[in-house]
């Protein structure tokens, strides 16, 4: 078995950050060889068996019940090469509840009913069933996986995907070694708890995180503990320890798996530069801190080029909502001091949380690197602008796409199409565009109800279509909220942000049609328009959603169908539920 | 449509007992004209449309998820005539939880699919779904509704069935008033962190329960409390009145759905004359508290016979457990006392818990009234010896029957028997016996080693079986529990309880088989035997378990199956799940 053993060999980078000392340029050297050695077999598969979970878990020293992927959270880290194919058996050990996991970034060509979105693409996979992912990564860089089903994302299933490109295939930029972080926030109360409350007429909000993550680490103050099992020695809440050796360059990635709040990065007194976002390549640009929202990748280079006597602080602190959260810490620690030796200074705290302007530069920076440009379409079949508000539905809080708030059918869209079991949702077509002219985006909107809906939007296979997403003002005054739209199954370009109403007359002049980032994810900033573009080139069907967990449960998403008809027939796995159950089959 | 409005009047008559004053004998002066009226109506189907969901409850003052039916736990009580159909539409409304209930004491004659014990006669429900129970209630009588699924039926989804003797037809025993309470205990911890510490190898119990509920209500001291929500003067905990008229005798009916706890009952200051077991009339008995196990239901009669000028308590204790849950209380109220006034003394503290005698001869003394004597067969065709231990299987503990812990089989057994998917589960049949001879009940288990299987005991169609509990030492030292084994699908004879380890040779001929009492779920008491019998008439896929709800979920059950040959095309409605996934259907 070539490949599990290349796997395996992979595996232990990963972790090396957390050892001390030289070990891991010799991980390296290893991994070159082996690398040389096997780096001609063209498409590897990688096989594994997941088995997800209940457990106590106390990832910042407070102890609640997290999801586990074989007993971890953040569950292992899949690294494959480009080509790869992916086989991953979830056996559901949740006890009463179902489960699916989407690949997030994958774009699943030729294997939509693998993106794991329960409702639009499968069926769940309920308790003591194995379901058996298989995909092809098709796209060297960085990307996740998560929980796609109620909000058990926000429970701890989630984890790094990290395409490798071609051996042989140098990457643009250069570096000495190459980490990853994963960033989230975590809360106290069960995602039940907040689940419910979202959904009752007696709307409850959470509130904001106790703690932010890094790498699966927080620490809550236990001081403030009242009830239940909080213990800051407990080994589980140590903090993420990254150790550098000084004058190396570290190719970080930064991925972040948030809920619900948007994220700087920062490494205490280090620059970083931006060179891959979303598997593209970046036109390198510096920073001293890195706004990060939810679903977002990001890689970075950053030089040991500080003073290494002593350690310095990753920071991760809370913007675009007022926080209410402690910064979020790791250590990244200079060999050889002692890696868990705490640095001299307080951690950074990060830009103003509302300085909304600082976010869009920087969203505004992100430009495909010259040399990898995939030049954009320069016009396109269909404009579908989606205004983003928040509505009542029979007296429920529900977010909204120009008045239309997304609810899952039951039986799920991809064997709804493919099988024609059209009464399983609704066939009228969602509302293209909003009264722009006359609605005012600074305003508590005036007509606050919404309509529930199972309608899509059909798309013409190979068209290219524009996506505007506005945002207004919530149902509370002088608030907007900023919002990480995540389209399944596409990378998109991303054409252009702007602050107030987008004019379909005028703005779409200033589109940047040269260098567009692509991303799988992108920002909306408040009262602000973002304007994307993608190809309706891949058969399926496909959400497009607010990554915040709350905001798609509350119905902050719509969905896409292409070509379904040119697909062949569905696996049999993601069947059971719905109309599905009464299907005839081979 | 008759039914419905039928059963609309039946049903404040549960209620009435909330009232104040003499509305209630005029409804049941309603009541008997609308009997009288349409009485003569067969079978009459009723139709009822439940959502299931989650929602925060105080049902003892402290807040915490329960699962409630239309917004109520306890869910509605359904009160029918006998021969009448239920329907029942399920809507799962729990956000990534499955579902099935179980209909309690129901036979389930002709519909086995229907028992609502998943992974035995069903796949689960899944989030959206909604699964339509259709069943007779064949015999009068006092029964129960609850989850049958993990361990939701602690999370509060439960309630009672009220079979009525057809119009016209009395019941033997008179009364003025029919009223009915149902017992339950109650944990703040979530059914999730109780399973996950159930299951875990790092075995974590949650202890006994923190309040004791009639009829969905209790009092939690909430001083007590650290943190959470909890408020004494929350209108849910207020307790539950029952208002009687002095003079009038009152049929209660009295249900256990406890998840752990066996209780006695008492009505201070009235002695309770024992009349309903299971459904079945009991050769009437009088006592001053009545042990009642969870499963099990009684008919009691009680006199307001006692000084009408102040109100008394009902009390609930825990028994055959060290108790650590308050007495649970509720209020017989003397009409016109006012209602909520608590009365004058302290509640009964019941008898003592561990009074071993004092349960085994209550047990005895429960035998079939003279008049509706169903006489057993005098002769069993099989006998099956079950040895009921605490055992360890791969580090974790479990309960098992003759070293057998039972797990679920990903297809339930009624869909893989029938479409003969047999590979779903161990075709090899469970042991009959245990070494009796040779085993010392009474001592720590020497090999307390265990294996899990899905085998099941296949009966001949027709065959009278003989099933004999046998208690023994747990895994701790001078440790043995109770056990209330309940069965689906049938009930059985009770032939006789013993103290000690019971002997095939000798022990049969002591059997009671003039006037056993028939049930569906009896006592095996600490270190005692339990001798049952049955017919094996009803074609189906039956679960036989202990009904203390940890100890099923840690294997303390086995599965019947008979005739299934017999069974006609199985509903595709409860398929969806395992290999029925894969079948091909017409």
């Amino acid at each position: 078995m070539l490949q599990s053993r290349k796997e395996d060999l992979i595996w232990p980078k990963m972790e090396a950050s957390r050892c001390v000392g030289l070990a891991a340029p010799l991980q390296y050297l290893f991994l070159f060889i082996i690398f040389a050695t096997f780096g001609s077999v063209q498409a590897n598969t990688h096989h594994q068996k997941w088995e997800v979970a209940y457990e106590f878990r106390s990832p910042d020293c407070f102890q609640k019940l997290a999801i586990t992927i074989n007993g971890r959270t953040p569950g292992p880290t899949i690294v494959a090469g480009q080509g790869d194919t992916i086989v991953i058996d979830v056996k559901n050990r949740l006890l009463t509840e179902n489960l699916a996991i989407h690949w997030h970034g994958i774009r699943q060509i030729g294997t939509p009913w693998y993106d794991g979105t329960e409702g639009v693409t499968q069926c769940p996979i309920v308790p003591g069933e194995t379901f058996t992912y298989r995909f092809v990564v098709d796209r060297p860089g960085t990307y996740m996986y998560h929980a796609h089903y109620g909000m058990q994302r926000s429970a701890g299933l989630y984890g790094l995907i990290q395409v490798l490109p071609p051996a042989g295939m140098a990457e643009l930029f250069t570096y000495d070694y190459d980490r990853s972080i994963i960033l989230n926030d975590w809360w106290h109360k069960s995602t039940y708890e907040q689940a419910v409350g979202l959904s009752s007429k007696d709307f409850t909000f959470v509130g904001e995180p106790q703690s932010l993550l890094i790498n699966g680490r927080g620490k809550f103050n236990c001081s403030n503990v009242r009830s239940g099992v909080c213990n800051e020695t407990n080994p589980e809440c140590l903090p993420y320890v990254l150790t550098v050796v000084s004058g190396k360059t570290y190719r970080l990635r930064i991925a972040s798996i948030t809920s619900l709040s948007a994220l700087n990065f920062e490494i205490e007194g280090h620059n970083l530069t931006v060179v891959e976002a979303d598997g593209y390549h970046v036109k390198p640009f510096v920073v001293k801190n890195l706004n990060i929202y939810s679903g977002e990748t990001y890689s970075v280079l950053f030089k040991a080029d500080q003073d290494p006597s002593h350690n310095y602080w990753f920071a991760v602190n809370v913007v675009s909502r007022k926080p209410n959260t402690p910064t979020g810490t790791a250590i990244l620690n200079y060999y050889p001091n002692p890696p868990r030796r705490l640095p001299p200074t307080m951690p950074p705290y990060g830009p103003l949380w509302n300085d909304t302007m600082y976010q869009l530069n920087q969203s505004n920076a992100i430009r495909s690197h010259p040399d990898y440009i995939h030049p954009p379409p320069l016009t396109s079949d269909r404009m579908i602008l989606l205004l983003n508000t928040q509505n009542f539905v029979d007296g429920y809080l529900k977010w909204a796409l120009n008045n239309v708030t997304f609810t899952l059918p039951h039986t799920p869209y991809l064997i709804a199409l493919k099988e024609k079991l059209f009464h399983g949702f609704d066939q009228r077509p969602p509302p293209e565009t909003y009264d722009y002219k006359n609605y005012d985006i600074y305003a508590i909107q005036k007509n606050q109800n919404a309509t529930a809906s199972t309608s899509i939007y059909r798309l013409g296979f190979n068209s290219t279509v524009d996506v505007i997403l506005q945002n207004a003002n919530t149902k509370n005054p002088n608030n907007s909220e900023t919002h990480p739209w995540h389209l399944h199954g596409h990378d998109f370009w991303v054409l252009g942000y702007g602050i107030g109403k987008f004019d379909p007359e005028i703005d779409p002049k200033r589109y940047n049609l040269v260098d567009p980032i692509k991303k799988n994810t992108v920002a909306l900033h408040p009262y602000g328009w973002t304007a994307l573009r993608f190809q309706a080139d891949n058969p399926g069907v496909w959400a497009f959603h607010c990554h915040i967990e709350s905001h798609f449960a509350m119905g902050m998403g719509v969905v896409f169908e292409e070509g379904v008809d040119k697909l062949g027939k569905l696996p049999t796995d993601i069947m059971g539920c719905g109309d599905s159950k009464y299907l005839k089959r081979p």
